[in-house]
């Protein structure tokens, strides 16, 4: 299930994670972010991450996903596999089923781009009055 | 320039920032979520955002976003509507001019949403050798 490579999420070229606020980012740079983000823009693909991440066994059988969502089992493997190649989650098949997990440093990046540099207040712009 | 109220960004009903990664994301977190991460989900959106994120005047004018881009100003335009409707920034038209700036607690929420817990460690899936 791991034969096909998942997204390059930032980070890789960029080994000390430049972040989305601090410097505008290249072509090249959002292309490979892009991708990330379109796969999280999605409430079904949002719960699956959420229900696969948090999961305290650490793996979630897909079996265990499809009973809450009114869609089928198709369906949420396709979800499932967006994700994945987004370098968000893994899987491995195991007999009759497929098992799912996060990978947390593909988050983690994220939560880096995300995040103000320590101790930065954004300035307030020039001329106030409309925040 | 600010009629249109923003999507909600996860956190408005749920004061203390749940996490995606702490717990499942109920339908309806998952449906006020979904669009910002969509927002962010088109490299020239990313882009335009990390131009203005890391703007140090705080601000920038569509004037000089344009430039950079190969594409027409009405597209351009397009693109910082849908981060606006996504509340990851607004703006104000001063004379011939838009302004834009962002909404650093929107980055922030995204940012908490996507961090672990400070000191979680995720377990190990419980069947290893596949990580």
């Amino acid at each position: 299930m791991s034969k096909q490579e998942p997204l390059p999420v930032l980070g890789q070229t960029d080994a000390c994670c430049p972040g989305l606020l601090t410097a505008p980012l290249s072509t090249e740079q959002a292309d490979q972010l892009a991708p990330v983000f379109k796969a999280l823009g999605d409430p079904v693909r949002l719960r699956l991450l959420s229900m696969i991440a948090s999961r305290s066994g650490g793996e979630v059988c897909v079996c265990e996903l499809t009973p809450s969502f009114e869609l089928s089992q198709p369906t949420i493997s396709h979800h499932l596999k967006l994700l994945r190649q987004a370098g968000l989650i893994d899987c491995e098949r195991r007999g009759t089923w497929v098992y799912y997990w996060l990978l947390p440093e593909a988050t983690d990046r994220l939560a880096a781009l995300l995040t103000r540099p320590a101790g930065d207040q954004l300035p307030e712009p020039a001329v106030g009055g409309h925040r």
